[in-house]
Formats: C-alpha cells, sequence, structure tokens
C-alpha cells in the first residue's frame, strides 16, 4: 500500500491527487487527529510524531510513505529517512520548489505556511541548492487553518486575513507562491485574488502525486509489491464530527474515518510506560 | 503545592488568579502544549489527556487539582473524580455558573467557548440543577482561541470575528455572558464592546481562584499540608517561542516555562508501549 500521513485532516487532499494519478492503488492514511495541529510545535515534537506515524503506516502495510504535513516534511524528512533507510519517503516541499523554480520568471518565489514550515527555512535551502540565484521569502500565515477548518472560505474576514499575510510577500514582488499547507489550496481562489492574476500559484498536492507516479514508473519491483484496490484506508487518531466534516472538504466527497485504536493508543491513553 | 493544568497555555490566566488570592502558596502548572488544543478533540480523547495531565502532578506533589482547561472542565471533571476519589478536584464551569446565576437580572445567561465545551452542554446541566428558571444560550467560537495566540488582541478582523460570534446570543437577550476559555479574558475589552455596556461578564479565572481560597479556609487540615514559596513550576509539554510568547501574555509578565521531560514522555516519544 502507498501510506500517507499528516498532522490532522488537511492531508486528504494529497490522497485525493494521488487517486487521481494512481487508480487502482491500494492507500492507506493516517491523521493525527488526537495530536493535530502540528506547525505550532516544536521540530523535536513534530519529529517524535512523525516517526510514530509513519510506525503506524508501515506496521499496516505501507511500503512507501508520503509525508503530507508540509511541517512535518520541512522540519522530519531527514529523522525519517534516517530512522527507516529501506523505505522511499516521499515529502511535499521538494517537488513544489522545483515546480516553483521551473515556472518562476523574476526568480522572485514566495512561500506561506505554518510557523514550524517558515521558521524551518528549508523552502530557501532547498532553493539555494537547486538555483543559488532564486530569492525565496516566507510568511507564516497560522489563522488559515482555523478558517479554513471552520469552513469560512469565502468570508470577508478571511479575504482579509489572507490579503494580510501576502502584503510582505507581494512587496518583495514575488511571481510564484507556493501554498506550503496542506490547507491552503482549498483557498486557492481567495489567495489567487488577492496575490493577483500574475503570480503563479504552486499546489504541492499535485506535485508530490507526480513525483510518486513518476518513481513508480521507474521501479517496477516496487510498483508490482503495491496492493492494487478501492479498499483505501483512512485512520485518524481521534475521531469528532467536525473532522468528519472536513474530511468531506478536503476529498470532495464523503469519506469513512476509521479510529486507530490500540496501534496508536500510547498517543491517548493514559498508564502509557514512560 | 496547588497543582493547575490546561489544554496549553491559557491556564496561566488562572495560576495569575490564584497567586493573587493565594498570595504564598506554591504552584506547580503543567500545559500539554504538545497536543495542545483540546477543544477540538472528541470527550474520549481530552477525558484521557487529562487523566494523565493530573497524573503528572500529582506525582510532582500536587495535593489539589485546578483544571483550568474549560474542554476539559467540561467533559473530564467527573471521570477526574472517579479517578482521584481522595483529591480535591476543582474545575470552571460551576463556579462560573453560580457567578452567573448571581448577576443575572433578566435570567437568560450566555456562555461561549470552545466546540468541546458547547457541545458538552456542561452549562445547560449545571444551571438545570441550580435555577430551572434560567435560560442558557452557548456558542462555539473556535477562532478566537488562534487570534489570541497570534495576539491579535484589537486588530478589526478580531472585533468582526467577536461579533459574529454574539450575535446570536444577543438575539437571545442574554444580560450575562460567560467567558468559557481561558483564552477569552484578554480579549474582554473588545468582547464588552461587541457585547453591549449592559452584558455582565463573567471571567471564571476570578471565580475558580475564589473557590479554592474559600475551600482551603474551611480546610486547614488540607492547608497546613500545602507547601509555602515563591518557587513555582510551570511545565509545558513541549516548548517553543511561540508559547513562552503567549504565557507572557497571560501571565503578565515572563514566565520560565520548564520542559516536562521523561515524565510526560509518552505523549511525544516513539516506541511508547501499546
Amino acid at each position: 500500500m502507498i501510506g500517507v500521513f499528516d498532522s490532522g485532516i488537511g492531508g486528504l487532499t494529497i490522497v485525493r491527487e494521488l487517486l487521481r494519478k494512481l487508480p487502482g492503488y491500494r492507500l492507506i492514511y493516517f491523521g493525527d487527529t488526537a495530536r493535530t495541529p502540528y506547525g505550532t510545535k516544536s521540530p523535536e515534537t513534530i519529529i517524535s510524531y512523525a516517526i510514530q506515524d509513519t510506525e503506524f503506516l508501515l506496521e499496516h502495510g505501507a511500503k512507501i510513505i508520503v509525508v503530507a504535513c508540509h511541517s512535518a516534511s520541512s522540519v522530519a524528512t531527514e529523522a525519517l529517512r534516517e530512522k527507516f533507510p529501506e523505505v522511499p519517503i516521499f515529502e511535499v516541499v521538494t517537488p513544489s520548489v522545483k515546480k516553483a523554480l521551473s515556472v518562476t520568471r523574476k526568480k522572485i518565489i514566495g512561500v506561506i505556511g505554518t510557523r514550524a514550515t517558515i521558521s524551518s527555512g528549508v523552502y530557501q535551502r532547498k532553493v539555494a541548492e537547486l538555483d543559488p540565484e532564486v530569492k525565496v521569502y516566507g510568511n507564516a500565515c497560522p489563522l488559515l487553518v482555523p478558517l479554513v477548518e471552520e469552513g469560512w472560505l469565502k468570508k470577508p474576514e478571511t479575504r482579509r486575513i489572507v490579503k494580510k499575510c501576502l502584503i510582505p510577500l507581494k512587496m518583495r514582488g514575488i511571481d510564484t507562491l507556493v501554498l506550503g499547507c496542506t490547507h491552503y489550496p482549498v483557498l486557492k481562489p481567495v489567495i489567487q485574488a488577492k496575490a493577483g492574476r500574475r503570480v503563479t500559484l504552486v499546489d504541492p498536492a499535485e506535485e508530490v502525486a507526480e513525483e510518486v507516479a513518476s518513481f513508480l514508473s521507474q521501479h517496477p519491483e516496487l510498483e508490482r509489491e503495491l496492493a492494487r484496490g478501492e479498499d483505501h484506508q483512512i485512520y485518524v487518531s481521534d475521531l469528532t464530527e467536525a473532522f468528519e466534516r472536513v474530511a468531506r472538504l478536503f476529498m470532495g466527497k464523503k469519506v469513512k474515518l476509521l479510529k486507530a485504536d490500540c496501534e496508536m493508543s500510547h498517543v491517548i491513553k493514559p498508564n502509557a510506560s514512560c
């Protein structure tokens, strides 16, 4: 199976894109809703959570791992590759950077994301590796996640907050903007309107799905190992009505969420050993 | 020591009030910043977390427990009293309800809080027990916590969102409004302005501190057991600069946050046993 994890429900935007680009492959998802969000937490904590999430997916039959969470992609990818050297691990930052580099004309890229993602400076480092001439400016927009989760996609408050969030980037003259959080693509119309028509938006969900598809086409031995079928499993560490509502928003249809029980119980059960 | 726990940093508003009303007593605080917030999570998950938080405080010498988190107070108090029958456990709902009942003239009370708090219906139940003639209307305002944590205390977006949040309660004709979340008291000026001068705000921090003080004056045997001193301990399960900034906002001065290490490590460490 293809394993995907996220701090919560937002990673379903990646699942949706994977299903579109790689129909027929079985997918397993883990959303850590019991500890969501990750983007406000420290790198050390995010790394620990990401390792646990990956272990859950591997124990349930995942053969490759897609880190859907931008905060985890930004701070935990290296630790995951070190801890699980045999497992192909994909993350959302690198494919977004490649795409952004291929579309920017003025060589000035903007990135919006959570505080953890932006503070990590990972976009600056990746761009510097690939094309040191390109400038990258980031801005943390922590209010966008709760606005999306409330379903406030078109409210005037959301428009105003998006506008404020983009001002420092527009002042830098960006012509390309990476949507560096799983939640942001559902705000695309508002973000495009406030960024201006001349700014190209990069949606990491599309890019990472493309990268996984291309990797599999080059690795037929792994492709054969992945299970086929339509019975995808969407696990969460905590289940509420609000999470189900948000899942629907991100997948574009109703989704059955499974509560991850004993497997992730150290997350939510008392008396876990120290 | 007097033990206080919260889903994060907001409970420091209660600590501040306890220090004011009960100067000289040693305090230990635990803020579960590694899993914050609680208010978006399910009752089962909140109960499990509240039990772990209480165990942490008791293991560190707390003799009485104050549940500063409104979401935990709303859904976990009963479970905590069952699990720790010997420990006096205080929560923020009951004293707020008592205060609201004592000030309402029209017998119509409003409550704002997180989704978990409002969905629990605990305010309605408590009021019905004490005065069945009084009506209570609740409204969940999940955006206020992230706005406060961003320090957006006076921005026009915050004013607009507060206004929207209060409209359904004002339409019911409330004359008293319980600030049912640790974060809301820092928004008092905006909330008062939007609620109108005739609406009395109830700040649970003041009420719970009053209740603890009154309980101790009636239980000298317990009062003697509590340690004295100024060396309060403020523990968190995750530490970031943003948490330190918010702590300062809530305490009104700089606070030294201690990272809870091994003791709460099942929260953040991998390989915790299932």
